[in-house]
C-alpha cells in the first residue's frame, strides 16, 4: 500500500481556549484532503500545549527563569552537562530540559509538554469524530534526542485510538523463522515520518498520515516508555 | 509538498553476488514507479548483505555461534544483561547484538552489517544513476532499539547522495526567536518512514519516499554517531 503524507495548511498562530480541533478541520477543508477511515492525524504537541494553556511566562531574566522551570517540571534529572539537562517528565518521558522549549513560543514564555497527552489526542480524536462521523487515531508528537546518535526525530508523546507499538512476537519471517524483531514503534515512526513534511521553522503543525498499516488497539504514549527495571541505561 | 512513500513489490529472495541495483530497478517497473530527481532509495541492510555476502554459516549449535559471531563483531560491549548485548559496531553503531541478526536469514546462518554500508549505498546510487540517468539519494537502514523507549524504529546506517542530518543554526521560528531544536536526523525519519510500508514478515526490502525535502551535502553515516565525548550514557 502506498502511503501520503499531507501538511495540514495554514493553521494559524494558536492560543489558549483555540478549539484546536476545529482548527485542524478547516486545515483539511484548505489542505483539500476528505477524512478517510485508516487515516492517522498527526498533531505537534505545541499547539496542544498552547491552546490547552501549558505555557509558563518567564518572569526577570528568561534564561535563569528558563532553568529553574525545566527543573520544576522534572520529576527526575538523569544527567546533567553544562546547561544541558537530561530529565524524565511527570509523564515518563526521558528528554532534554523536561520537554520545556522556548523556540516557536511567543518572546519570555516557555511552552511545556500537555498535562495529559494521551487524554488531549483523545479529545481531538473524539470532536474530530463528532463533526466529521471518521474516527482516526491521533498522534501528539514532540522532538527527542537520542543517547547515542546525533540529531533529533520526532516522536508519539500521546496517542488515541491505535497501540503504540506492533508485536509481531510468534509471526514469522519469510523463511518461517520467528522474527527476532518482535515489537515496532510504529507510533514513533508515524510521528517521524510526519514531521518530514512539518518542517521546525514553518507554522505546519500538522498533517494526515494516509495508507499506514498502523496496530489496533487502545494505545497510550506511556507504552513506548521502557519500564526503569529494563532500563539498562539510567 | 505531500510525501508519498512507494513500497517496491516483488524482490526475490537476495544471494551472494545478485545484482542488487538491477532488482530494485526491476522493483521500480513493477511497481509502476519512473525515478525522480528529488525520490529518495531507501533500501533494508539485510538484502546488502546477502548481495555483498555479509553472511556467516553458524557452525554447530546455533545459538552458542551465534552469541560467539555476536561478540567478534563487536569492536566495544556497551552493556550486557544475560542474553541481551549491546554493543558498538566496528562502524560506530550502538545497537543490539552488534547488528548481528537471524529473523529472514537462511537456516543455520546470521546476517551481519555490510562492512562499509555508505560505501554500499554510493554503490547503489551510481549503478542506478548510470542505467536510469537518475541521480537520487540512497539510504541503507536498519531496526535500532532505544534505551528509553521500547519497541524498535529504523534508521539509517548507510547514507549517499543527501545530507544525514538537516542543520537549522542560525534559523529562526515563526516567531523570529533562533531555533532551540538546532539538528533534524533527516535520514534517520526518512529510514523510519520507509519501514512504515515494509513489514518485517514481508519481502519488501526497499522503498521510494517521494516529495522528502532533504538536506544536500554528502553525509555520511556516521555523521547521525553522537561522538563518545558527547555520550553522557555510554
Amino acid at each position: 500500500m502506498i502511503l501520503t503524507i499531507h501538511p495540514l495548511l495554514g493553521i494559524p498562530e494558536v492560543h489558549l481556549h483555540d478549539h484546536l480541533p476545529r482548527l485542524l478541520l478547516d486545515a483539511l477543508v484548505r489542505t483539500g484532503v476528505t477524512l478517510l477511515v485508516g487515516d492517522v492525524l498527526v498533531v505537534t504537541h505545541k499547539v496542544v500545549s498552547k491552546a490547552e494553556g501549558a505555557v509558563r511566562i518567564l518572569e526577570g531574566d528568561d534564561e535563569q527563569a528558563y532553568r529553574a522551570l525545566v527543573l520544576e517540571e522534572a520529576a527526575e534529572v538523569i544527567r546533567r552537562r553544562g546547561d544541558l539537562v537530561i530529565a524524565k517528565t511527570r509523564h515518563g518521558f526521558i528528554c532534554a530540559n523536561a520537554g520545556v522549549d522556548r523556540s516557536n513560543a511567543a518572546p519570555g514564555t516557555a511552552v511545556l509538554l500537555p498535562r495529559d497527552p494521551d487524554a488531549s489526542a483523545h479529545g481531538i480524536r473524539m470532536a474530530i469524530r463528532a463533526e466529521t462521523g471518521v474516527d482516526v487515531p491521533v498522534i501528539i508528537s514532540d522532538t527527542f534526542g537520542r543517547p547515542w546518535r546525533r540529531g533529533l526525530t520526532d516522536v508519539a508523546i500521546g496517542i488515541s485510538g491505535m497501540a503504540a507499538i506492533l508485536d509481531l512476537k510468534g509471526t514469522s519471517d519469510a523463511a518461517g523463522r520467528e522474527l527476532h524483531v518482535t515489537e515496532v514503534a510504529v507510533a514513533d515512526e508515524i510521528a517521524a515520518a510526519a514531521d518530514l513534511v512539518m518542517g521546525k521553522a514553518t507554522s505546519t503543525p500538522a498533517a494526515l498520515v494516509r495508507g499506514v498499516e498502523y496496530p489496533k488497539g487502545e494505545g497510550r504514549a506511556v507504552d513506548l516508555v521502557r519500564p526503569a527495571e529494563e532500563d539498562l541505561f539510567r
